[in-house]
């Protein structure tokens, strides 16, 4: 059941109409030859790929799960030839460095990639997507030997790749992990201790696996300071590059979750398995934040798919299902009842995943175009922006689009009444798979923390100040404008609101610093919603301006752009109130009175 | 994994401090011999029996779930033997009709059976819970035979039964029915068609079920002024009342579900199977409606049941875990972290769970004992004014508290971590259990269409204006105390706001009846805000008077208030923005444009 179909109008409206991605690749040298074209023939395929080949094993790979046996994990019937049509149609390499084998395309295009396979099996790509993520970990702080050894084959995705960072009694507080590292006396190292959730840490899929891992050296200072990063294979890579013997490093079971059933959730145990160092002794935190943003723009990335194929699939049931009569009469005269798309609230279920999915989109790509910016462009400053813009709004990208992904998936759960309950109609499984989302790579709650307090009160906001000037930019130019109005006014609105509340927790943290921890979720969803309407208010300017085309997509753009900001926009009202009562109504009570 | 324990100092609370039940019953003849002593131990003794019979099957019944073989229905194992340990001890009669073997005693008791019960196994409690429901329509609308009958064994709990009102192309849309009963000449009716979604439908618990069955005769009139309502067993009955030949009617299949794997959610599919007319001929809805309406509010029950059990697990972790340092310094200095319950935001999550339940437990109870009243208060305007406000807030007792369940369990689960997605600890199974409330018994959304539509509108504001009476009385009585206008102020503020709301709905709907449909989501949690302000703000004004007493049970009982207020009640300020931006905003796209 369910169904897929890539939604390649509309991530070329973001690609093309939006965000002109042709002109700004002429600013990056390296990408200066890429046209819209390119692009465009690039998506299509790769829709198609995710459409034949990858969503249809999302519901058996739900329904069979992984195996374990003995250490030996088998993933779920078909997902191992589909990954094999993925490797040889070259995608893993779409984006990675052509000195490695890479097909060198922008941040963006592989963005648009992830959203496809995340709609068609989130379960499945999460194997891929860890391999991505590690390959830029070795790419940014490998050694060259290390680089040499494992980047062909991550490109490849002849190997793939994990992060194992969390450990039974740390998941979050990294400073209290236990694994160690004993130097070798050829320069390696023997490591030992026990990760747990590690996605993708055993599966037969690919010949080898590199697990990316934290641990501590011998010498190593307590707490966060003290932890290094060791790339650890599977099994032993030989001088010439092949496989060697068999590492000690092995899956010692595999969770039972309430969703991605098909991706392997491992307990990896290490004994004395051999590793090497991968950047500097002690520093192993800042070489892995290369893998975790990666991996948190990722998540994101997950939460647009799924809100993309829920809405897809949601809509579709909604035209179908007949039930009751519109109330200000029969739609549908000629059947026994209308089709339930009639009535007001599931227009509201089904615009509030349409309006989620089309900002996230438009948001996520921006935040890629941003990423090939930071990497490639030619002007420094640019290049210099582009990494603050990503830096503050990567924990946006992560927390807010899954927040709305869990949200949407739910709603489109909801359209479906009680046959969404029913695992055979496969709305049940988005939800359930959405529900991580909000969990791994830093809770969303850490998310919030992270944006409020490092990215925005930890540079007294001169980040912050750097999206705001291209909010400001765009209501000073659009804000005399009439038809603009609608949009540009709230969009102010909210921004200056933001701005306000800002300055008021910052004002109180300096009291108590619990007044950032009390306020950051909140915040992040202010925040997030300033970026919504922002893009909104932008696509909105783009739907007015082609209207008299009478193509109905932008007048269908029009429709959700004023949905967004008359029914989504106003939860601000109530987080800036949430974030504004502070801390003390969640302190006053002591732990022990709970 | 897992714990649960009847929180009965605060039931108790609820009781007797709250609402003070026994000078109630004092009121009702029939009652009026039931002391405190007596209520509360009955409730002790439910609460062991949940918590040492009923809770250690919640996660082993997850895990296996009902098995189906050629239409015998198999339930967990340990389910049967529950089950009959539930019946030895009387609990299925505790409030029923002494005449039929009942015990008589108040519908509040049964609500507090249900809510532990329900925070033990909602799949379990599902198969006595639906008898109950029949029993109440077979007490109401059956013929002196289906009494003699039915009665005595649904309430020993020998049988059980059901309610079968869908249709695969029917759900909401009872109108489209198209199950056939054809009269007899012995009087009894041949019914064919096919059901669906009929929790409890088939089991091995009991040794015989009764199914309540809308059907149409063969000259009923189309749509809803044309259903019939039939008791029809799955073993006829012999004269004697023991177990006759098995009746027509047939499990065809199971569903896989999200949650509630250990109740059998089945299809069935009836062949010329024997019943008998309950109520009158094409009144069939209005005989259900009394089934339907303790379902509703049962469902209500079921999500504060598992909202309580998720506060309580998610409690005891996150006093437990250690992760991190308090932003304001370590708290437990001596442990390698502090635990979690030290951080803003854990706290958020803590007390948002803890206001709901709280206030969704006195909001309950209350509907019960208001049930009692309409049922046995000597008074008769009493009994008026009570049914009316049990018609008025049964729809926000089942979407209200449903929703915020699925909010509160999402939260438990969220405080485990990474933890709380594995099944093994019990978190996940709780949302997905939670997230068929929000379905079953009539949507949310028609929850709210009810509310709105048919009790608030339907009756020009007339019940809505009993209920706010009894907010206005409590208002001017305590508005005038200093010490209680940190919540008197917002109460009577959002109360104002309601009615305001209300006024401008109505008008808008006589122009366009869309705009009920529009409004009427974000109303019911409107309304629902308001009722929990006003139960809030009559425990802090116990938990005032009683502070000096010393005991902290007070003084976590105004610090709940006091967040509920500062967090949870600034929701409305999102809500009363979105009913009030009105249906264009939804229906201004043509359903061919999504």
């Amino acid at each position: 059941m369910g169904e897929y179909a890539a939604p390649l109008r509309d991530m070329q409206f973001v690609l093309h109409e939006l965000l002109n991605v042709e002109a700004e690749l002429k600013q990056m040298p390296k990408h200066a030859d890429i046209d819209a074209e390119t692009i465009n023939q690039v998506i299509e395929e790769a829709g198609k790929f995710c459409a034949d080949v990858v969503f249809p094993l999302n519901r058996s790979g739900d329904e069979e799960g992984c195996h374990w046996n003995d250490g030996v994990v088998t993933t779920p019937a078909g997902f191992k030839e589909a990954y094999q049509q993925y490797v040889e149609a070259g995608w893993p390499a779409l984006a990675c460095d052509p000195d490695f084998g890479g097909q060198g395309l922008p941040m963006f295009v592989n963005n648009a990639l992830y959203e496809m396979l995340n709609s068609a099996n989130q379960a499945w790509t999460m194997y891929p997507g860890l391999s991505h993520g590690a390959y830029e970990a070795l790419h940014a702080h490998g050694t060259d030997e290390q680089k040499r050894i494992y980047l062909h084959k991550l490109v490849s995705g002849e190997w793939t790749g994990t992060m194992c960072l969390t450990e039974p009694h740390c998941g979050t507080d990294l400073g209290m992990l236990r694994t160690k590292a004993e130097p070798q006396a050829d320069g390696t190292y023997a490591i030992s201790g026990t990760k747990i959730f590690i996605s993708s840490g055993e599966h037969d899929l690919a010949d080898n696996i590199v697990h990316l891992v934290l641990a501590r050296l011998p010498d190593a200072p307590a707490g966060t300071k003290g932890i290094s990063l060791f790339a650890v294979p599977k099994f032993n890579v030989t001088p010439e590059g092949g496989i060697g013997t068999r590492n000690g490093i092995q899956c010692g079971s595999i969770e039972h979750k309430m969703g991605i059933h098909g991706n392997s959730t491992c307990v990896m145990n290490l004994d004395g398995a051999i590793g090497t160092l991968v950047g500097e002794p002690n520093k192993g935190l800042n070489a892995m934040f290369v893998m975790m943003n990666a991996a948190r723009l990722g998540v994101g990335m997950q939460g647009l798919g799924l809100t993309e194929v829920a809405y897809q699939n949601s809509l579709a049931y909604a035209k179908d299902r007949l039930q009751m009569r519109s109330l200000t009469g029969p739609k549908a005269p000629d059947k026994p009842a209308d089709p339930i798309i009639v009535h007001p609230d599931v227009r509201r279920m089904l615009l509030t995943q349409k309006a989620y999915v089309e900002a996230g989109r438009a948001f996520s790509y921006w935040i890629a175009l941003q990423i090939d910016r930071e990497l490639s462009h030619e002007d420094e400053d640019v290049r210099k922006d582009a990494a603050d813009l990503v830096a503050l709004l990567t924990p946006i990208i992560k927390a807010f689009l899954t927040d709305n992904a869990f949200e949407a998936t739910n709603l489109g759960l909801q359209v479906f009444g009680g046959h969404g309950f029913i695992r055979e109609w496969g709305m049940e499984q988005y939800v359930r798979d959405a529900r991580i989302n909000m969990i791994y790579e830093g809770t969303n709650t850490i998310q919030s923390l992270d944006l409020l307090g490092r990215k925005v009160l930890g540079d007294m906001g001169a980040k912050m100040k750097k999206f705001g000037k291209i909010v400001q930019e765009f209501v000073e130019q659009e804000g005399v404008k009439s038809e603009m109005q609608e949009f540009i006014n709230p969009l102010a609105d909210i921004g200056e609101k933001l701005q306000k509340l800002t300055m008021e927790i910052g004002m109180k943290a300096m009291a108590n610093p619990d007044e950032v921890g009390a306020a950051a979720v909140p915040y992040l969803r202010v925040a997030g919603h300033v970026v919504f309407a922002y893009f909104w208010a932008r696509m909105a300017r783009i739907a007015l301006d082609k209207q008299a085309s009478g193509d109905p997509f932008y007048k269908a753009k029009l429709a959700t752009a004023r949905f967004y900001f008359a029914k989504l926009l106003p939860e601000t009202a109530y987080q800036i109130r949430a974030a504004r009562a502070g801390v003390k109504p969640l302190l006053e009570l002591e732990a022990e009175l709970f």
